[in-house]
Order: structure tokens, then sequence, then C-alpha cells
């Protein structure tokens, strides 16, 4: 049987190694607050208490945490590159800095071990339901390794590139759904302050090219000015640094994206952080100095 | 049988008025270019000289011109209000200011007429399958009588509000449009830079939040480079000068589209404005030191 080490329960961890217990993994699961471990446990899976116990008896290792620097500490610190065997292959869902994955999966690769970049997209729904989308960064052979991982988890499972390369692509994903999540948002601002029909003009919108994922499930949430996350403003603020600092680093200009990450920004600024990022529309009722009830 | 004096037989026209030639109705077309009126003739419909020698037999009079003074044109000079029965429906097709709109609907109520503003989403490929989105301004008892109009050359059609709404809800569309088309142009720039398989990139980003109509409809062409429209820049130009006018009219904040207005002329002043709109791509390549070939 495979043994997979799971770091990082939360939100999307969580659900994510239930489907692998169930898949048929011996899945160990080890997080910061136990607690977390319980959905897994209930499944039929293990709790570990550290790294140090967990991993060198994995042979997969997946991260699902926040942040580059989370990534950083659970490799680097008394962490999976001192504790994996040898040819541990370690997959980390976690959105990070695409030139931080290539130099960790650098890293690892010295110590003998075999690492995918592997961010997903499809939010707390896409992790419950195991229809997540996943982009892929590293070698081949090891892509095709992982495979029995993926198909537990998502539904949508593309190899693109080379280390950080599924970093990239998540990078552009974020960029994408940000500067689309502004457009509605000012679209049904405008609309708004004309009074035609919302729920007649967001269905013709959908029917026609204005049609998105981000306008099908994010319109209704921005008309009903109900903004519980979902996906935080706090992360996608997170995720649109690492977009514009990559773009910066590529010599690429981003004006739109760059201007949705100030929008981001301003929406922290103004106390919006824990909202779902379509919690944009309340940046754009207070530039047009319409104030709504939280 | 109910006749329809159709103004306007281009791209979009032309094949609207077979659509209702072929559903039925008697329709006479009128075009500033007679030989554009052979399609229609071909159908069994039939041509005329000038709107004073078919509009006074018409029960309904239909119009898809380019833009805001060729609707005020066509029916204050020497136009459908001077010529048209008292009862006449007016059914205005073209993409113009919601203001404008409003301000024509009044006058034709004065002369005894009845107007609807009916701009389409869907294009040159939408107008000659009969599938266009219809965003529908006006009294609703007008709208429910120009039903069959509608169904015989649309797909998803919906009554927004009161004269000028459906012009609103189109500049909200054409915003939304071209603020998506430009977070795509960008994406696509960035992940050019990092070079990272770019059919499997577009293939998961089309498969998560990021997904869209513009990002199904276009990133194949930004891909191949291949810009022949499609909806020109020009017009979509036209578009986003309506959009922020009736933005700033209404005290709304729309900086994503503004940026996308000012980015849009930008490509004009560059000589792009007979490309698609997609051709956006270039303005990003452009401001990142890529010159592509035309």
């Amino acid at each position: 049987m495979t043994t997979i080490a799971f770091i990082g329960l939360g939100i999307m961890g969580s659900p994510m190694a239930v489907h692998l217990q169930k898949a048929g993994f011996d899945v160990i699961g080890i997080n910061r607050t136990p607690e977390k471990t319980a959905a897994l446990v209930e499944a039929g899976g293990r709790a570990a208490g550290s790294i140090a116990e967990a991993v060198p008896d994995a042979d997969i290792v997946a991260l699902m945490v926040p942040d580059s620097p989370d990534v950083v500490q659970v490799l680097r610190e008394d962490g999976v590159l001192d504790h994996a065997r040898p040819g541990t292959l370690v997959i980390d869902f976690s959105s990070i800095r695409p030139d931080i994955a290539a130099e960790l999966a650098a890293e690892a690769e010295e110590k003998g071990l075999r690492m995918l970049d592997a961010p997903v997209s499809g939010g707390e729904p896409g992790a419950i339901n195991a229809t997540l989308s996943i982009m892929v960064g590293g070698a081949a052979a090891d892509f095709e390794a992982a495979a029995d991982v993926f198909a537990a988890v998502g539904k949508t499972i593309v190899h693109v590139g080379p280390s950080g390369a599924g970093q990239t692509v998540k990078a552009a994903n974020q960029l994408i759904v940000a500067v689309n999540m502004e457009a509605l948002a000012e679209a049904i601002v405008f609309l708004e302050a004309y009074g035609v029909d919302l729920p007649a003009a967001v269905e013709v919108l959908g029917g026609g090219l204005a049609g998105s994922a981000v306008l099908n499930q994010k319109a209704g949430k921005m008309l009903d000015r109900n903004f519980d996350p979902g996906f935080r403003i706090d992360l996608h603020h997170k995720d649109l640094g690492i977009v514009t600092a990559a773009a910066r680093e590529a010599g690429v200009a981003v004006p739109a994206g760059a201007l949705a990450a100030q929008l981001m920004g301003s929406a922290r600024a103004n106390g919006d952080g824990g909202l779902d990022h379509s919690g944009l529309y309340r940046g754009v009722a207070r530039l047009s100095g319409i104030h709504h009830e939280r």
C-alpha cells in the first residue's frame, strides 16, 4: 500500500486527504492544529504529531499550506528535506512563488527526492467534490507517477512544464480571476445606478461573450451583498503579489492585473480582507460614493 | 401579413433580415449601399430605395446601424419619425448611447410611435445562426408585441427595463468583454514569457474559475496571432466611449473599464483598429517590448 504523509489539513487539505484515504491510499495527516486531523482519522486515516514522525514512513509527501514561507518552513526547518527517504515524491498543492517552487525542487533533487508543484483551482467546493483543476510543474515521469493521487482529488489535470510552471499558470489564473471579478463588480454597480432589472441583466450577460465562471458563481453574491468566503481577499491579495512580481521579473506589463492588485489591496485596507473576493464589489461601490451595510 | 422595414443590411442586419423573411414576415430592406439588399431579395424579401418609400407601408421598423449619429439620422432627417404610421413599432437593434436611446423613444412616443432599444450580443455567428442575446429596453407591452421578431433572430431574449435600459446593459456587456479580453491577453503574454506549455495552460485555466466565453473563443486567436475580425477594435472602442461616459454621468467609478478603454484607444493609435478585439494581445506585447509580425 502506498503511504502518503499529508501536511496541512485546512479547508482545502482536509477534504483532499480524505479523498486520498478513500481512494485506497494509507494517509497520515500532520497539522499545526491537531484537531484538524479528525475528518481524516474518521475516514480511516492516521494522525501524526510531527513531520519527523510521519515522513520517514511515507512514499509520497503532499503539502497544502497557505504561502511561500510556510512551504519553505515545512521543507527546510527539521522538515521534509531532512526526514524523507531518498526517492520520495513530494507534491506541493500550495500556491506559492514560481521561483521558490523551482528552487525548492532543485534542493529536493539534491537530496534524492522528486518534487512536483501542483497548485489547484476550484476552491472549497472543488476540494470537497474532488473536481479541482490541477496545474502541474516538474518532470513528466513524476507527473505520471502521481496520476492516481491527482485523479483522487481533481478533474482537469494538466502537466504544463518544468518545476515552477504549475505555479506560473496558477499565478496567471489568479490574475484572470481578479480582473474578471473587478469587471463584473464595475458592471453591476453601473447597472444598479441605472436601475435596470439586475437578475434579467445578469441572465442576458451570461448568455453572450461576457459570460464567465466568475459571473456564474459570483454575480449572485454581489446582488445579495453576501460576501461570506469562499476564497478570501487576503489570500487573493497574496497571489496578486506573486503574479505582479513574476511579471515584473520577466519584463511583462500587466496593467489590468496591477490595477486589480491595487484594488484588492484597497479592499484589505478598508477591512474587507476576510471577505470572499467577490467583495471587490464593495470597493467599486465605495469609489462611487455608495456605502452598503456589511 | 406583418410588414417589417429593415434599415441597415450590414454584417449583422443582412442575416437578421433574412431570418425574419424566412420566419414569415414581409421584409423590405433599405440600405445606403443598395447591393447589400441582395441576400434579402434572394430569400423572397423586397428592396426599397429610401425610408420615405418603405416605412409608410410597415407595421414594424427595424434598425441595425453602426453608431448613435446613424440612428439619429435615420430617425430624424426625413426619416422614420416623419414617415411611419402612428402605432408603428420601432425596434432599434443598434448599440448606441443609452441617453440618446431614451430621448429618441420619447420623441417617437410624441409622434404616436412605440420604440424599443434592443441591442444584441453574439456577433456575426450569432446573427447567422439566429442565436443572438437580445437586451431590450422599453414598455413591457411593446416587448411582448415584438416576441415573434426577437424569436426569429435570437436565443436569450430579456426585457431589462424602460427605454435605454437595453443600451445600458449592452454597455455593461462591452465593459466586461473588454476587461476580460485584456486579462486574458496579459495572462497569455505572461505565460509565454515563462515558456510554459500554452495549450495545456489554456485548457486548465478554462476548467476553473478563470474560465470564460472570452477565453473559449479568443485564446486560440491570441496563440495563433490570428486577429482577423470578428468584432473590430474600432467598434469596441466606440462602445467603451459609451460606457465610460454613461458611468461618469451616473457618478460610478469603473477603473478597470476605463483602463481597457485607454488600452483599446492605444491599439487604434498603433494601427490595430481594424483587427478583432482579441488584438488587445498585441498591445500587451508592445508594452512588454515584444514585437510580432502582423
